[in-house]
């Protein structure tokens, strides 16, 4: 893919942000993607390919979002951005103008996704390559639910290679009256009680439970130098509720 | 190895194409190379090392092909690429204005591949490095063997991280009447079937094979969301017979 | 980080080192950057982040050394170099103006680190960022025992990713007569003999061990196509005795 962007553009700047997502991981690429996008100086251009699977037949997508694009398969992976980003625009890549031919059957990455995003680096605008779509792939909404009897379910979103348990809950889900006095958080039957913006486990245990807001915005849940995951067995999709 | 190119060209332009070769597998680094050599624009410079082992005595080469130059040990991992490319010139490098110095024993790469490929990089002609060779390593051939009965041997070459299988096979090796009539594949007891371009396992078991055209030309065999290799329990090097 | 620092220089060169260092071990990065630092062209800025842990109050630091900078945390991590660089300043980042708003508890790789190496690759004076300090952490020292019996006890200092076993030890510890006559080097209860500038091991086990001089500048210990460490079950830590 890199060879692909240099032959068709060779000022280019290519950086990494990340081989470990892993094999057909779309949630895990989609929570990189959307830690990773807002440190990008616009309008960089962000090339996502979890594998899609033999025979896949998800449509190429080109999206334009806060000043910036992203090339990839529709396959959910930039969903938790179009939620963030509400002006984002979606395109199906059919101009195979700007495909390299042969088109591979396995090989997107290569043969579409990399031509699309060198000419955008050209300058091509994003309408050149395909029309405008609405009914691409959504995971699950970030948005926690907000329950009648004034708890909120939200859930573990992400698990880093620490062990670190990212929940989609962020400060502007909480009430200013929940963060004054303070809230509970239940997770695996566990409890950490908040204390301002500060979260920690508080009774029993002999390893400590920490909450606290991570780099991305979200409440994490952690432990000191191990894995919270490992120890409360802790799997992406999981409960965590928050008590008044 | 990077820090070395930069002090003798500052402008080269470096990207990873991988650093999950397994230690000392050569036969993986040279898959590798040959999937991804094509994509790059000439005259790109190719460095690659897979650990050539304590004390080893392994000759540094470049070769010259495609327009492109490949830079690294004489242990059969450009084997394939020469094998492909016909008008390829292979030397040695022995003249040591080019290297940095004192050459260490056991890194070749940050000592002689880098500032070699730098100095390519540099303009410096290929021919300034040392004498032309023939007698260089070579991997098993690619290419597939016809039998009298008019089957095929080929053989699994590589297994990718998803665990395709992809064998030696290409769309070449096959006739226009077996195109056309259509080919039973075997391997490691289970047969998959061709119906034009497209393969796949007909019968019986629950979990289905498919054999497609990969990305870098040879026939892979696959499952789905799944890896063929462990289902198979396929090694490389296995065999895959192809009948009329 | 690789964002944050193109957002402020677009020109910047980045390329990375490693992402191979295990969460949580300064040591490795430690001596990973001091293998590798040499190489880059001066006035190269290194950044290392080798996970800070939750809650940390690590400052975050940025070191002078060998017409080279190194920014990152006050956990040791710059140690190594610190040793081996004797006319070292060091510096605390205090000088807010240059991170990045709002600083994350979690994330200063991005928030502290990345924009500071980008304001130094501008021209920013390195005083600029915070005042000198001197009692930074420190890890144990690479220099081995001399003891009073004329021995020298030394210790593996690193395993690389092929199990080859990284001492402290260094041609300028060994005296001339040493050189000359021969040493022996005893590790995990076994003997590696030395003849000159070569080591090996000499009787009765099935599997040789070899002593080199490493790419680094340090004595290693390794065996043919295998792991030392794992043939010897050796921990980073453990003593090698050196005796005349």
């Amino acid at each position: 893919m890199k060879g692909v962007v240099l032959s068709l553009n060779p000022y280019a700047r290519i950086v990494d942000i990340t081989h470990e997502i892993p094999p057909h991981d779309v949630e895990a690429g989609a929570f990189t993607l959307l830690s990773a996008y807002k440190a990008f100086p616009a309008p960089s251009i962000h090339v996502a390919v979890v594998d899609p699977g033999v025979g896949s037949s998800r449509r190429p997508l080109v999206i334009a979002a806060d000043g910036q694009f992203f090339v990839g398969p529709d396959n959910g992976i930039f969903s938790y951005i179009c939620e963030r980003e509400a002006g984002h625009q979606v395109f199906h890549l059919t101009n195979e103008k700007y495909f390299r031919h042969p088109v591979s059957a396995t090989f997107h990455g290569r043969d579409i996704f990399a031509p699309v995003a060198a000419a955008l680096s050209c300058g091509i605008d994003v309408e050149e390559f395909g029309p405008a779509v609405e009914d691409y792939n959504r995971l699950a909404s970030l948005a926690p639910e907000k329950r009648r009897n004034g708890t909120i379910k939200a859930r573990v979103i992400h698990i880093d290679r620490f062990g670190n348990c990212i929940t989609n809950l962020t400060e502007a889900d909480l009430t200013e009256s929940m963060i004054a006095s303070g809230v509970e958080l239940t997770i695996k039957g566990r409890t950490v009680r908040s204390f301002k913006r500060f979260f920690a486990e508080e009774t029993g245990h002999r390893v400590k439970l920490f909450g606290l807001w991570g780099s991305a915005g979200f409440l994490e849940i952690a432990t000191t130098n191990g894995s919270a995951a490992k120890l409360l067995k802790v799997k992406r999709g999981d409960s965590v509720i928050v008590h008044k």
